[in-house]
């Protein structure tokens, strides 16, 4: 840990998120696995299929459920956790994300390399902060018409997570084909549904992204945005909350503000649900201010 | 996409259900990849447990789960899936299902070899649906003595996926066995507890099988029991709805009827839950009539 | 079946689960198995992302999913189900368990090896009911200072799944590290929240551990502590309950008191929930007497 960047209380994990996200000089280099975030839910074969889909074309692909529970129209949730989660995959993983309340319609599908992973989401802002924030990322939109030497001649109008990402995503864990050979570059994408936040010499506004199993509340405040207070207190719900620096700390019922282990700021209730008891859920705002 | 067989509104998929069902002159060859279905819910370690019976004995298996929150008295939902999902895996993949409430009783187990896949379940209704579809499958009745050369000499009497299914299925895996091996063949099974659609050349009458985690309702009604029909119209609980291609095209709260990705009718209601609007569940009837 | 140690209404499973626990001569070899046993619940990505660090380091792993609805403040659940599960995974696998509300103090981390298998848990009484029964185990106390071997120089302080006891497995399951390797040996540690079940001659008292999807109510009462009753009878809520051998025999609504398949006293509810029924949680008390 090291005193120059990080104050008392704050743990020693913080540097490493802002630095993943500094520069796009890895070149993809597969390594078979492929992590699916959708918002399926656990209920039917759903997720199950794309799997099939995926070892009918490469057996050796090694697949890795990332969320399921994505509320169906909150795709910025889906974008959130790829980008906070996707470092600690092998570099070449490949990430696929399906939120699409658009299947069927016209919507375009985008596919990135960066940072040594490929992404693929539809282009329906999933993905656009992770993009806002990366530097240099390449970007490609999907052309229908390559679909054809994946033999995908038909796609169904209702599941592209089965018809078009399953068997593109296993051709790129394959090494077989990389976004380039399908798609065009893109220089422009859908924007996300929520503002990043809005920072101010002596404010950062954010909003809470999504609720854990436990009732915590996370928020996309990078600790980078924060790091400028000498001591950040948030403000939430009508409670204000002086930054602490794990769970273990405080007594039953209290609620706490802390810097996660994924390096945005988060509510939680010691022993209890912050989201329950503060009546806050996805989209609430967030405020940090000096103390 | 072909105007031939397809009439405006109607998705591009639908002719690769009933092509694969055709016949059953693939051999088994085993890709290792196993699935299972069952109605354990997602707590507690009894999946996991299979799985590890499954990896002692063949550590290559690969392992997917399609589906686990089966109601434990609606074993039909179980082989609805299984047939509906078995196309989009490997050929040569080992389908496992157990819905089991008779575990313990003198209820059998069936084996079924059938377009390049093997499927096994209790002999309670589970696989009589897609039995009765299938031309010519090949159908085993396990034989309790024949677990002896496994080294099951004494299964429990209440986790047959444990203790029955899971070894059986890495010896077929792994290629090791074969359904012949341990069955004898049977051509009468335990017959469904939902009947099949009923058709006449102006009505077609089925039922809601399964509600998915966005609330859509999943009829048993093959896309091809409609294809006679000009301009189809489903009623459910008192609505009557045109078929649309997609979720895309509806507003906000309308209910739409559709052939899903599986090839089946599906009520859904756009950026809501049909289930929930319309009051309706497993078993709900549904009726196909010409506008 | 022998009929010298199992009486009428005994399931055939019942020997295996002591013999299992009788000695510690095996040496762990590794399988290149790995189980993971949370309190994360299925939202969010915190399973996953300890999936990609452990594939990171060791990319042939087979990961399997124990059980992720652990309550987090009850972590012996975990301990129950690792301890009652892990003899079905391949002899050399790594447990993981995670319930860890005392994450990011001063906590410690025990390793032990024990029948072939390794376990890796917070030193918070989780594992402590299985040592209590082991005959020999060997259990380590995590060094910190042996994780810059690792590259772990700074563990966030709210993640230890991820920052130390994934990478940690990871070693474990390649077979590059050994326990001892990472830990001094250890002769105590923090005994379980939860009494073992108190014996008399004429009375069993335990208490109800986990509760299944079914609504199962499953105590820590083990059937060799049953065994010298002739007759027995279970009681809890009020109800008093002969032992049966199997679900399939009772009648709809029927409460049925049965060794379940992981060698425990369980009460079940022929198709319902006992646990909703007799209005009884984890915790309630569990008593067996002679008829």
């Amino acid at each position: 840990m090291d005193g120059h960047d990080t104050g008392p209380g704050w743990p020693g994990i913080m540097r490493r998120q802002t630095a993943s996200l500094a520069c796009n000089m890895t070149k993809f280099n597969p390594s078979g696995v492929i992590t699916i975030t959708t918002d399926f839910g656990h209920k039917g074969p759903f997720a199950a299929v794309m799997k099939g889909v995926i070892l009918g074309r490469f057996r050796d692909a090694c697949i890795v459920d990332l969320a399921h529970d994505i509320p169906a129209y909150w795709p910025h949730e889906a974008g959130f956790w790829i980008s906070r989660a996707y470092q600690y995959f092998p570099a070449g993983t490949v990430h696929v994300a399906i939120v699409d309340p658009g299947v069927g319609t016209g919507r375009e599908i985008i596919m990135v390399e960066y940072d040594g992973h490929v992404f693929m989401a539809p282009d329906n802002g999933l993905l656009a902060s992770m993009l806002n924030a990366a530097e240099a990322p390449m970007v490609y939109q999907l052309q229908r018409a390559s679909l054809g030497r994946l033999g995908i001649a038909e796609p169904s109008l209702t599941f592209h997570g089965r018809d078009i990402f399953a068997p593109v995503a296993a051709e790129f864990a394959s090494g077989r084909l990389v976004p380039a050979d399908l798609g065009k570059p893109a220089s422009q994408w859908t924007p996300a549904w929520i503002d990043e936040p809005d920072v101010t010499p002596h404010r950062v506004t954010g909003v809470i992204i999504t609720v854990d199993s436990f009732g915590n509340l996370i928020s996309n405040i990078d600790q980078a945005l924060i790091r400028p207070f000498k001591s950040p207190v948030a403000t939430i719900a009508g409670h204000r909350l002086s930054l602490k620096s794990t769970y273990g700390n405080a007594r039953p019922g209290e609620y706490l503000a802390l810097i996660n282990s994924f390096g945005v700021l988060e509510i939680a209730r010691a022993e209890g649900s912050a989201a329950a008891g503060l009546g806050s859920e996805r989209g609430a705002p967030i405020t940090v201010v000096e103390a």
